[in-house]
């Protein structure tokens, strides 16, 4: 089994982002597995998503049920191979995972004030640039590969755009050049409900002593459906009542508004209590915002072609069919920018029918595309 | 111009519902348009999906920006055409636009509360069974038609089966036989979000002299979402910027998560805006119950083909081809069922970009086929 250990890294000088505010000081979360190589060319840095955090693999000491969020991709043997590779997993900046976020210390605040509100917009851009500095303090000049799905596959992009010469590879999942306006929409109604809930207090919930749960839950449920497929909601669930399973009611309708009627309703509610229990409110606003203001065509008057030819990486790409959220063709629009760079990428359309959530699924046909181009990464490289 | 002039019904012998409750007695909000003939053969009865009510067509006298909801499909001289047939407007029970709902007295109440959270669930057969008690208080025993998209086109079905002798034709547009799993998860976000708000107090927010206008903008964001298609969304709003359109900060990023920074995000939260002012929240919990709950292949066995086997109408069902949220495999179910069954169905699949939104707008095909539907509809009432 492997063993993760998180660890931490302090950040003295201020950190310039994007939206021209910066941050002041500070920490970033980490973990490795692995072991760097003599020739330092081994590494690979994954990127989480919305909700994940450095805990990529592994599990921690005594805790046998606390895997890291791919731990069925990342590890010994399994495709991205921990006994060959090196890899990096980071939290990101304003994440709730240990990195420095809403609630920490703002160094600005008179009167000793956590962040909340006030922590500053950060973007995919602003991410990159901070595991560029925590790789430069590892000592890792050159990564062998970059690799994230989702919005983890917008860094993956990101990196091969600010950093072109410190990646070899960068393997691209589940992720698109740019949100939709259905994306927008869908994360702009999670937001709402967050900061329309009384308990947010404009951000600075923290110091009322409550969180605001409901909008959570609202934000989560709707994060959920927009994951999953309606293929594999209607094989999970269908419109099986809670009553069916329960054995109450025999079976029938319980004629209700407000109680669980249907199953689908009770792994909805749950997924929510959950998220509300554990997730950071101003966190979400922020992560949702970098995934909608990523957009890196934007710079060449909407040119993908454009904005992607000073990227010289190999690209792998893989994108679900069954994903309506970052569906195959938003993939394809980044294969065909780097083809019409001349490029070198493989991609590959995987049927598989959970929706966008496939990308932290095992599926054994994902698992060997992947596989076999880490094979390939290794051979390079010569581990 | 077409005027309209709202009418209402009291019934005093109690109503049984589907639930095993009932209501006491109650009133039923209408219109009419056009002029019955004397064999009363000319009879269309139009109805309402989740947010209309009985002011289906036409304008109130002196207003005439107060068009019913399908004006485009209903009046002189249009597809459903009021110089030929005698067309029915109905508010449902439960609804908020006159009929009897959540905010009218509730009889039971010994402190004279109105109903709130204590209005009975009612369903889309107990909707059909108080519109049938109306047409015979109208003295109309047989429908030439019955219409209705979405939920309407769930009451239109409805009424092939309850009322099989009554009903000459049905048209079902957008619709469904019964949601599927991410639909109920939809209307569950949708009710979970009314419901949490403290200011919905249990449904008795009447009482507290509050609206729960935090939940229904939610609610209303969440329905927009899905009554418009990507590709609508994408062609409306892209990744416009609010800037971009007021001409303020250039059209650069202004890096907030809480103030509006794209187009689309104006857009959903004007529209929740608006139906926060004007829509009740008991009503939404029950008419998205009303959409769960459907389902008549449930008492068969889950078999679509024998429920519809006592449908003798002939049918006409439209779908369009970008809705996701009543997709056109849903309305093909229903054609197939009838078809097994040997009824006569004409059904037609267009090639709109507007997503479920499309049944309530104007598109050439669209209205083309619902006219010849018509027209033959009214050679064979003789009109």
């Amino acid at each position: 089994m492997l063993i993760a250990t998180p660890q931490s890294m302090h950040f003295d000088a201020p950190l310039a982002l994007t939206s021209r505010a910066s941050i002041r000081a500070y920490d970033l979360s980490f973990e490795t597995y692995g072991q760097l190589n003599a020739d330092r060319s081994n590494a690979v840095l994954v990127c989480h998503a919305l909700n994940a955090s450095h805990h990529v693999a592994g599990v921690y000491e005594g805790r046998p049920k606390s895997e890291g969020w791919w731990h069925s991709m990342i590890g010994p043997g399994k495709p991205l191979d921990t006994n060959r590779f090196f890899v990096i997993g980071v939290n990101n900046l304003g994440s709730c995972f240990g990195s420095t976020g809403p609630m920490h210390l703002n160094p600005d605040s008179a009167d000793g004030q956590v962040y909340g509100a006030d922590f500053p917009v950060v973007t995919v851009e602003d991410w990159v640039n901070a595991q560029a500095l925590l790789l430069d303090r590892l000592g890792i000049q050159t990564l062998a590969a970059v690799m994230g799905g989702s919005l983890g596959g917008m860094q993956a992009l990101g990196w091969t755009l600010q950093y072109p010469k410190r990646v070899r590879h960068a393997v691209v999942i589940a992720s698109a050049p740019n949100l939709t306006a259905e994306n927008i929409a869908f994360n702009e109604v999670a937001r709402r409900a967050i900061v329309t809930d009384p308990d947010f207090h404009g951000g600075n919930f923290y110091r009322h002593g409550v969180v605001p749960k409901r909008g959570l839950r609202i934000a989560r449920m709707i994060g959920h459906i927009t994951y999953l497929s309606d293929d594999v909601m209607n094989e999970k669930f269908g419109r099986q009542l809670r009553s069916a399973v329960s054995g109450a009611n025999e079976g029938n309708y319980l004629y209700s508004t407000q109680d669980v009627e249907f199953q689908i309703e009770s792994y909805l509610r749950y997924q929510g209590d959950k998220f509300a229990d554990y997730f950071d409110a101003n966190t979400y606003l922020l992560i949702t915002r970098a995934l909608d203001y990523f957009d890196p065509a934007r710079e060449s008057g909407g040119s993908l072609t454009k904005a992607l030819a000073g990227a010289t990486a190999k690209f792998l790409l893989v994108s679900f069919a069954t994903d309506w959220r970052f569906a195959p063709a938003r993939s394809r629009e980044i294969v065909k920018a780097l083809l019409d760079n001349q490029r070198d990428v493989s991609y590959a359309e995987i049927d598989a029918p959970h929706g966008h959530d496939a990308f932290l699924l095992d599926d054994a046909r994902y698992h060997g595309v992947v596989r076999a181009y880490f094979d390939n990464v290794a051979q390079e490289v010569g581990v």
